[in-house]
């Protein structure tokens, strides 16, 4: 599957013009386990053609088995082994654009001074004007501390720096946020939390991302506390929507009914918790959970649902399953249920394989890969941006959800990340919402 | 002048399609004092012609008159009147765009999950990688509290975002630098140190920007101090140095040796202060100062200047006055000494008007509108950045105003601000003098 490669490269080569010439090269790549992303043709030549190859492969001995075997094939040269990754960030990812054109004297003092003084004025007046003459309404901060940066842990927040990239030209590229990385030098929640209020008023809302647990909770019950403008950690909320929209497709096609079902959830981390949080807004009346933390099992009877003793009673109990522990192989294909649902979502590697829950009986399962973010924020953000929100609800969060399972088509767990419509659907659903609670 | 009119407004006007009817317009605006800027034209016909201009006023009475005097014109018919400038500023002048395009599944490879965690890693294990795959090193924050906008004064970071908008989008139009407002709930100087230094991992550097005297002061210092990012307040050196390269031209232009001559100083607030450090810097032996504040006074002693007791005496002393005191109309014609060099910079209105200072002796004359701190801070974070400053220095900052004063034509004060070359120039000096002295 693509989704798993993590070494991503691409290859210049050099193969005879003469037909079936590429399909030996994909032969070999793909025998070999490698999968192939785009195919770009540079030069067609009467000899010879050159093409750039993008390879997927699992790890660097991975590629390099590619390439010796592609080296065997008569006529075929590789020319170049470019890393797209390092390439494609190279610079950074985002930049900070002027909307204006500025060509003439006239131009300027309609952007700067003079002109500007009056823009400035009104404002004064009237601060809701910001809303209308600054780029503040349409403005996210993506807050982190790098204490919890995807898969990889404490790196700090400046090698977290490219998801931070990453969110930003995703906020950009479906629904027209402007949204600015905020990398803390600092891991207290006390400072975090002063820091983020005392730059507030650039923002119209604050995305707090990889910010690791336990301290996020602090920090994001302080901040939407404190602050009047909507605040959401993405690691649980975001996760926590479209995880129960992967859940209620995923009931549709099993045929089971999710109210009435019970959940359990396994890993009671910051993502974990949140789960069974927005499940219990959702209305599903039995949410159990397993962890080994004292602490987190007494955060999750604090939001109504029930703590286990094991893993197993937890298993046995429950008819559908998320994990979200990061212990690769935690689940046991014995405990497997007919007819349970499966989700194990820790990444790299699942605490189950799909393939081996499906085996085991699952009616349905998947891993964290398609699970993706991507699905839930910049809609949620610009429905609230949108309806000029102060907050971001329970009600908010699961009509996400609910937007994002109604896109999804039967037998799927979620929609394609990047079809514009699922972002404009979300963004509607959070804005209705919020309009109707006013 | 151009440079005079704050009221700026765009008029729909409907003229009969004859030969001289637009110059009936023109004519009667200019009668009245208004100024034009641009004409578009929107649609011609066999009657009428259809044209959208530009004008300039002193105030909305004066654009009342106008709009009188033009109705009053036969076949003339104003359509509508509207406010170029708040339109101009509709949404914000900003947006934080995304530099790739993410169109497939593998862009999204690339630039988020999974590609994105090699990065992290790279970075991780050698930080210095941030300056290649991240845009930290291309980003200055843009910081202010707010206390000290344009001539408008304490009317808060919010009512002040459409100047840090505006210097962004100057930033990005000139020299490609991706600037973020950060808007300062505090006035505190503790709590501004503290809260720049938190957020301070995710920029390459720092202008302060409209922060107020004195604790504009302290916040510069302690950051330049604390922080290995290059830190410049622009009201207090980035006008120094605009200031600096309009006096070595102008010096030129009398025949006056700078550095022989005795410059004096009306005002030693923040820029006024800066003015007189950067003349010291500059190699300048007889500076002096003139100021009610005797804690003003001293800081002028502390920078290696001379506090005088009175305005008179100034004027008598020095060859060159620079006026930054706010207070219009406070330098009388009859002070003025045969051959002095006067800038009265205070905006919108000067200490003393350039052509009446030049009616009484003056040799040159300048107000405040032409010293556009616009020459000056862009080329000058180019330079640090590029060459990795940790910090900004005093040799580049009059390598700055040597720059700006090399390309002013004879007779000029200051190049035109839209000249790409200026920034350029400024840019690669400052550079020069980061590496020379590392």
């Amino acid at each position: 599957m693509l989704a798993e490669k993590n070494v991503i490269r691409a290859l210049m080569v050099q193969t005879p013009s003469l037909p079936g010439n590429l399909g030996r090269v994909a032969t070999t790549i793909g025998q070999i386990g490698g999968d192939i992303g785009e195919i770009e043709t540079v030069q067609v030549g009467p000899t010879w053609t050159m093409r750039n190859i993008t390879v997927h492969c699992d790890s660097e001995a991975h590629l390099q088995e590619i390439l010796e075997a592609l080296t065997l094939l008569e006529g075929v040269i590789i020319h170049a082994v470019s890393d797209d990754v390092l390439q494609a960030h190279e610079g950074g990812k985002i930049h900070m654009k002027s909307r204006l054109d500025i060509r003439s004297i006239s131009d300027l003092r309609r952007v700067y001074t003079p002109g500007v003084a009056q823009v400035c004025r009104e404002i004064e007046e009237d601060p809701e004007k910001a809303r209308i003459y600054t780029s503040i309404g349409n403005t996210v901060a993506i807050v982190t501390d790098g204490t919890a940066i995807l898969g990889l842990g404490d790196i700090g927040p400046v090698a977290g720096m490219p998801v931070m990239e990453g969110k930003a030209a995703l906020f950009d590229r479906f629904v027209g946020i402007s949204a600015i990385p905020i990398l803390l030098d600092t891991k207290d929640p006390d400072e975090i939390v002063r820091t983020v209020k005392n730059i507030a008023p650039g923002f119209g809302g604050i995305l707090l991302e990889d910010i690791g647990s336990p301290h996020c909770f602090e920090v994001e019950e302080r901040l939407k506390e404190e602050l009047n403008i909507p605040v959401m950690h993405d690691d649980q909320h975001g996760t926590a929507v479209v995880t129960l929209a992967a859940v209620i497709s995923a009931c549709r096609s099993a045929g089971i009914e999710l109210k009435d079902a019970s959940v359990g959830q396994i890993g009671l981390g910051a993502a974990g918790l949140a789960i069974c949080r927005m499940f219990k807004a959702y209305g599903v009346k039995e949410v159990m959970g397993a962890d080994l933390s004292d602490e987190a099992k007494a955060r999750l009877t604090h939001y109504g649902g029930e703590p286990v003793h094991s893993l197993t009673e937890l298993m046995e109990r429950c008819d559908i399953v998320i994990a979200t522990t990061g212990v690769p192989g935690l689940i046991k294909k014995e405990w497997i249920r007919q007819g349970q649902v499966i989700l194990s979502l820790s990444n790299p590697k699942p605490e189950i394989e799909p393939e081996d829950a499906l085996e085991a009986g699952a009616s349905f399962a998947a891993d964290g890969r398609l699970v993706n973010n991507l699905l839930g924020f910049p809609g949620i953000f610009r429905g609230v941006l949108n309806a000029r929100s102060t907050k971001i609800t329970e009600p908010m969060l699961t009509a996400a959800a609910e937007a994002i399972a109604a896109c999804t088509k039967l037998g799927h767990l979620v929609p394609h990340p990047l079809n514009q419509h699922v972002h404009q659907v979300v963004s509607e659903a959070v804005e209705t919402v919020a309009h109707s609670s006013e």
